[in-house]
């Protein structure tokens, strides 16, 4: 797999064409990305969100945002906002409040949780699960995966390491490596990997039924504002008298 | 899999003519379309239908149409058409009310179930099927292997995410990303896809058989006047009573 | 797979010289075409063949062309013949009454029975099988294939749509397209395609065993006349009491 | 697997080279299958063969021509010898009577028997086996293979067809076609071509057992003048009594 | 998988760049190295370590230290350090005393519970995991790999040797070699690579376990004064009454 | 696999350049072989072996040598060293007395045998096994699948032929061939390969323990004299009385 003569030549015209339109003299890495965007998704249009389709979408970043404020050791929330973005229609904002150099376990399984808070949310409240989800599902798996095989998280498998899939630098697809292990080990790796996804998104769902209440306080806040600060975040959910951190 | 050298170099003269044909400077991503159609299909002939295929076609369509108009929140219907354009011998149409951003679990197997009408209609009447409803079944298999893959909407194999393939620009071929699962993972998710199609052909069979009298209506409507309107349609199946919305 | 670098350049060259022996200016497809069958093949030499290798392919052709005539809804016959064309070593011409847009499934489970008679004839008659049935075979096969994995037509695997190899433009090669199912379903498309096929087989044998007479007398006309045109393939069978259409 | 871009180089050199020797203007194929044969092989260097070494090939050539004589309907002997040519250490020469259009079942089960009546001479006069078969069984293999694959000619596995590897014009390798059938598939055609395999040494050892007389009368015979010609063979082997087609 | 036409294109690309701002005449090896290190990785940002994060890291090199000190026939310890180069976070130096040819079995598996005594440290300390020691799991795979693959170290499978993964020496990635055994062959070898790395990581815990004290004192130490040379080491562990080597 | 662009364009220039140090006009095979050594594994160095790896590699090849006089049949022993030569230790080396032409199974257990003969030796002595016999498992391997795959003598498998890997002739690498057989098959073929290795291994040791006096008295004079030619040897082991052929 990977691009065919006539798709890389197409590329590079495209690309030259996007650099010669901002007079630059070489054509950038960020050409190239652009051109690839553009022959893959076309242009993008900006266009009217239906009514429904956001209160989906605030639940869903509610459900992000709600789970990452509840469980201990996460990155500090920072905004989270359903005024669309490129091709996002919403975003919760994490950020670290140190460099992370080595993740630990517990961490990832939070991460892992909040990726999954988003769908949990719809579920819960809709009944229903949308395609929106997509991107959280790839990331969750690729850290349970990493868990797995990189890091010997898992029980089962131990501390043995399973080559993975590597981001392709160009083209912005996982690239998976040449396996050099038996299938009987490939099914008990999928066994790990799903039994973490599905723990985490069991927890995601069990937090977010025993918060419903603050769950709809912040979907509702959010369809009114679009954009909560992380201040903004913290008073409407208000936890001062249950924990004192 | 791809085109070989050869293969490029033929594709290349073929659309640099084609180009030229039409006075162009440069030969465009059109050119090379049209050039890679020519070779793989030879040009194309008008041809006339026979009364028999029109038939099956004006069922295969009225099938897709009548379930479209039965099944609630699927995309507004257009028209639909039995007057051949290109390859295809017949047209339903169907246009979303607004942009959509989010699909919906419940939106995907409505949609499924749509494109099995077709299929549905000709066994239903002929007790036959043909191999003009190939383009349906690749489009559903598509869309039921992104609901279990992509989106985490079987209940089986829950939110883990699994690559799978993508349509590659040029030439219309999906290409099956390279694998990183197991053989029994790629087993459970066979199964997930088949049990999504088949549920959705029994319920565009009985949709169809228990609005069997509705059917006949709009095929032989169709098979008449060709091409009916939105309006035309609905004044011809006559729900006014049973649903206003 | 494919042609290797050294493999075009020969290709190429062969394909120039050809087209220089032509006076032509440009090199076109119909050169490549030969230039890979003289590298494939060498040149193919007139040669006589034996009564018994004769008697073998009359009696195959006549296998198809008897099962042809009594399948209803098979295109029309044209001629049947024993005098070898190119690799061929006798065929049986079958011509459409229109063009075919949709295959039925009927049609195609007919149309595979055809291709299987030849090789049907040969068992009945010689006790024995040859090589010269590779081809039908081939197509045979491909036509179950499609049915089964294109076309949804095997009750067991039902309407989900798995892809298939393409014909290679250039090398008359079919190419597999790299395969997104299971090994599970890999094994039911594999025993759907050999039902399907050994069914054909069983009846166009049953058919030739009741009408062996009819068989005798086509084939032992074909050895003498080496080529019998439709009308008289129709008088030498004599149906005219049995079936007036 | 195919050559590497600095093994087409080295390739191409050496081809040019070969050529220039010969004082010719182009590098024909020739040139090329002599430099690949240089690069994989070195030159050939002429050498004397052991006593021992030679008694074995003697046996093994007179195994392929007395199986060949006994079996009816096999191709006719044109002579056996042992002197060296090439890679062979020694070679049973048979000419078809006629030029083979159709191979049929029984003929190539036939043929099949004599590949393997050089080894089945080895095995019941030395009780031993030799890498010099090597060539005998890829051969013997890939008949099997056809006729299970290609041909129909397996009662399992019935007129389904499979696709083979082909021969590569250039490499002198065979590659392998992707593979479109299951593992389950793959495994029964395997059974079917090691069952004819089997099935032919079997009846070549039982006729060599048989008829071991005649094969020691043969291996002395070549051992002592190195070449025999048909009629020298038959006077040799002595059927006259016996049998008179 | 491998440098699509366009990653190399930038790669050479950015290689000649840095090349050139040295002032060299050539692109030579580090400059490719270097540039496909930018290209992955982005350039490199000095950072602040989290006294948390410290404390893991200098648990996990005294984990290493402390296995390698109590093992007999390991290597030389050098030093071990918390300050961070490059991409790792600390490191613990290990210098054979004499060039060694013949790695035999005992060395390596030392070699091993060495390389995963860094994680025991962390589990027997903190109770949880880090991605930190994803390095030693690759190593010590590879080495448990080698050990049952190309040395004929495992009992089960014995002294047949199967091919393995080589380090491409560009892209610093193991290629995976094609295999050329069965998947019944690849489950054996995965289950003695497993028992091999969970041996190993068994022995590390355990000894860390029964020096606890040692372990303590070491990361304590190391977490004052970041480096400790061998004789620092030797002094603060102060084995003095109990060895004398 | 294989070198990708960038490899090929360095191992060029490589070549080149170690072509023009030595002043020739061309580039020829050896400088390319050379360069791709350089490349693979840097300068060698030469460097003092240790005291007690010396022993271990003077048992290993005493282990090849004694194993190689005790089996008939064999090679005639030259000499036996553990003086190393580029990347080997120690070497044992046979020649045989004619050209062999074809190998027979009995030699070719035999030699096998004398492969594992030094791992026997090690085993036998050291109770334990270094990674220095990895060349001697994989010649080993490599005769024992041409036996079951290529030359029919596997009682299991037959006369049936199994493509194997060839040895490619640039990089020095075994290819696999694309497999044209079954999982099931290439299951059978390991237990195959793992019962020749096992019970040559289990031979040669036998053969050790039976002779360990030899054996030691052999590994003792290679220590002290570093070179033992085809002469010494013989009147070390001092068969006279036993053997006289």
């Amino acid at each position: 797999v990977g691009f065919s003569g006539a798709d890389i030549k197409n590329l590079v015209n495209e690309a030259a064409l996007l650099a010669g339109r901002k007079n630059k003299k070489h054509v950038e890495m960020e050409d190239f990305e652009e051109a690839r965007d553009k022959i893959q998704l076309g242009s993008v249009r900006e266009e009217k969100i239906e009514e429904n389709d956001k209160k989906i979408i605030a639940y869903h970043e509610s459900g992000h945002t709600l789970v990452a404020r509840l469980l201990p050791g996460t990155d500090t929330l920072q905004k989270v906002t359903i005024i669309p973005r490129g091709r996002a229609l919403g975003a919760t904002e994490q950020v670290p409040d140190t460099e992370r150099h080595n993740l630990s376990r517990s961490y990832l399984l939070n991460r892992i949780t909040v990726l999954l808070g988003g769908r949990a949310a719809e579920k819960l409240v809709f009944g229903d699960l949308t395609s929106g989800a997509s991107n959280d599902l790839k990331t969750a798996t690729h850290l349970a995966r990493e868990m797995v095989c990189q890091w010997g998280m898992s029980e089962k498998l131990g501390p043995v390491s399973f080559p993975v899939g590597e981001n392709h630098p160009f083209l912005g697809r996982e690239m998976a490596q040449e396996r050099n292990f038996s299938e009987y080990t490939a099914k008990r790796i999928d066994e790990e990997i799903q039994n973490i996804i599905e723990a985490a998104e069991n927890r995601a769902s069990d937090l977010l039924e025993q918060e419903r209440k603050r769950l709809d306080t912040l979907a509702e806040a959010l369809l009114e504002r679009e954009l909560l600060e992380a201040g903004e975040i913290e008073s409407l959910l208000d936890f001062k008298q249950e924990d004192d951190e």
